[in-house]
């Protein structure tokens, strides 16, 4: 094994040594470990592709492992997995402009992405804040999210095309970027968003978007989730140009005044609040302001469209993590429930929350167009387990999603059947069985072993 | 098997007679005929599942046909199947107006759907000629495209859930149409554009956009397919309005005048010509003008925004159609290809098709934007398989698709290598396998029963 290894990837990418494997075997919160039996750093696709074969070969399980920024648990190696490192796939293809698209590697980091394609006036369609250790792989093995899925969808909207190896070491290459194509089953889409499960993502064709630099940002305030829905109704329709639509709560700006010495960004305290962007080539302000005017669910609103007053009003929004972590270790869920089904469910958690664990003090944010909610539960880490169950039950019950934007990992794995039938986790093991029947791929990821 | 059909479905709703179920078994156009045990008209998803249930016990194929529209002969029946028809899963329920999204039952035409949602200020992504008689079933599980894939995707972009019956006679229903719900494999996308392979499609779960009613379109005269594409790339960047980007040349407006009457759009003539449509909330004509001057590659152009205007400049490029048939029987061909390489295969085809075909005479057409061409060839029946063949090997060696829109069905399988694989086809025949062993839905379509 270990020679057919050295073989695939040379000897320098082989490594076995126990204090240079333990920097892979746990996730960046420290909340999953694993054991590995050694790392592979594979140059190119058909270098992890003979790496593929050899495990094929000896029924030895391989996990992946991008930039290992995931919440779930799902890079982090089980069972004495070869632990197949991403971080050598870097190589960025020219942006073909005429199409808008681009191909990389999957160890290519959000970050370094978008210095490539801004150089050539695009951008890619998603951002988020770990964009610096978080790599294309990853994103697309997890399908992730962020806070521009409003205008441009989550990651498998930006996946034109996939290079992936199989579990029996094969290689399909689908890199030719075709819009449109029907030509047989949507592999790529089975692929993104299947977590290391299906196969192993070595390079992949992305969609970009206009780079778009005049932005306008309002914060406004509303009475309650009804209004906010209401305003997002209104804005979405009449704005093209909208990109983000972020929800909190008077409790949320509470805790971040107190960390950030932010001021009340009003005269008056309100229930709720929502940061909106609008991104176009042309300055967006007055079309939103104009939208904004034409919505009577806005109890008062603040626009600015110059960096610092942006990044101003944004502050309130994206210094929640940060506050709520300075106040304890929260209980971190990540849920979505149907517009029609959130404000009932927002009023509800609290309670739901506190009849698992009396002493929690839940804090809400969210993404509020696709019903995205950020959960994260205060001084209730003794109660974890319970607060989990009591969140995730609650949000199943109002036709939800236990994972929105996480992915399950072996975090929410016990929890799987919340959001899914029985029918359709049997669809997906007759496709996991198809495609990878010796369960080499992520063993216990995803779908229990069974 | 007729008795538990029966029970399944209602005496009323199984059609056994032979010249009723003759009217199911060829496609409008006549090219394919198959042959079915009979025909069965479920109401809803659970006579589906019965359906299903007792073919699964018996062993006996079963194929679905929605509006029978399609253009591969995907919705033929073969070797005495029980034919599926969709025509009483009608229903249609309320716009849910927070969320702009619908749940349609598989058997909705595609006008009916855009009627029912227009009604509330909103709009269905995806639209073609065929909208009286296609349906939505059909539209999802062929991965419709049409002439607004610019702006909005293919169908598989408007698809937020389905409700399925798989091979077994199992249901699978996920219509909560949540965006963000990353919890296992994107099973829907599967089902999208599998041609009826993998499960029926019962109940459809869509994504509206609104609707958007003031409109300008421009007829715009240029060199050559370079000169076309840098103008969509300036237009596609610029206006986030541009729903449409049609191609055509001097010999396809030739053929059009000749047919329809309609006078020469400028007063010179041009090798090329494109039809762009921007639609938004206000009048989109100025922007389009602005973007249209900024583009060095316009000979000429003409802009309309008034309704008469704007069907005029449509009709240059909707004649099409009609125009060549009424000069013969074409061979029909639906491709795609990179848009570095489009260029080279326009000018490349008319060589390779007379290569094939002394006799034949080649008219190009499409949406510029995805590569995807639509060639018509006239004066080939003769040699209809050696046309498909050059035209579809030629497409094959640029990197291109052998079916843009249409699908596979029985027309194409047998040069499915072309765009796919050896390794992608087994993966698809390992999906297929694990979904459907028996190999019970719509045999012979897409993959070979081998």
């Amino acid at each position: 094994m270990a020679e057919e290894l050295r073989a695939a990837v040379g000897a320098t990418q082989l490594l076995t040594d126990a204090s240079v494997v333990a920097s892979f075997e746990s996730d960046w919160t420290g909340r999953f470990r694993g054991r590995a039996r050694c790392v592979v750093r594979p140059a190119d696709t058909a270098e992890v592709a003979a790496v593929m074969a050899a495990a094929a070969r000896a029924k030895v399980p391989v996990c992946v492992q991008g930039g290992n920024t995931g919440l779930v648990g799902g890079s982090v190696p089980v069972g004495g997995a070869i632990l197949l490192s991403t971080a050598r796939l870097t190589a960025l293809e020219p942006v073909e402009v005429v199409s808008g698209q681009v191909t990389v590697g999957a160890g290519v980091t959000l970050a370094a992405l978008q210095r490539h394609v801004r150089a050539e006036g695009y951008d890619f369609g998603v951002d988020f804040a770990a964009r610096d250790s978080a790599t294309l792989g990853g994103l697309v093995a997890t399908n992730a999210g962020g806070e521009r899925v409003l205008r441009y969808g989550t990651t498998r909207a930006q996946v034109l095309g996939i290079e992936a190896v199989l579990a029996d070491g094969s290689i399909i290459s689908r890199l030719g970027g075709l819009p449109k194509d029907n030509t047989g089953y949507d592999t790529m889409s089975l692929l993104t968003g299947s977590e290391g499960t299906l196969g192993i993502l070595t390079r992949l064709r992305l969609r970009l978007v206009p780079l778009l630099t005049e932005r306008a940002v309002a914060l406004v305030a509303v009475d309650d989730v009804a209004a906010a829905l209401s305003l997002v109704r209104t804005v979405r329709n009449r704005l093209p140009s909208l990109e983000a639509a972020e929800l909190f709560f008077a409790d949320g700006l509470a805790l971040v005044r107190a960390r950030t010495g932010l001021s009340a960004p009003f005269a008056e305290a309100y229930p709720a609040y929502l940061v909106l962007e609008c991104a176009g080539r042309a300055d967006p302000t007055d079309e939103l302001l104009e939208a904004l005017a034409g919505s009577e669910a806005v109890r008062d609103a603040t626009v600015a469209a110059d960096p610092r007053g942006r990044h101003l009003l944004w502050s309130y929004r994206e210094a929640h993590t940060e506050s709520i972590n300075s106040a304890g270790v929260p209980v971190k869920l990540d849920v979505a429930v149907p517009l029609t089904a959130l404000a009932e469910t927002v009023a509800a958690l609290p309670a739901t929350i506190t009849a698992a664990c009396p002493t929690a003090r839940p804090i809400l944010f969210g993404h509020l167009n696709e019903g995205n909610l950020h959960v994260n539960v205060l001084n209730a880490t003794s109660e974890a387990e319970a607060v989990t169950d009591a969140v995730l039950r609650l949000i199943a019950a109002h036709g939800g999603s236990i994972s929105a934007e996480h992915g399950v990992g072996r975090a929410k794995r016990a929890w799987l059947g919340l959001s899914r039938s029985p029918q359709e986790i049997a669809m997906m093991r007759a496709v996991k069985r198809g495609l990878d029947p010796e369960g080499l791929l992520n063993p216990g990821v995803l779908l229990d072993s069974a």
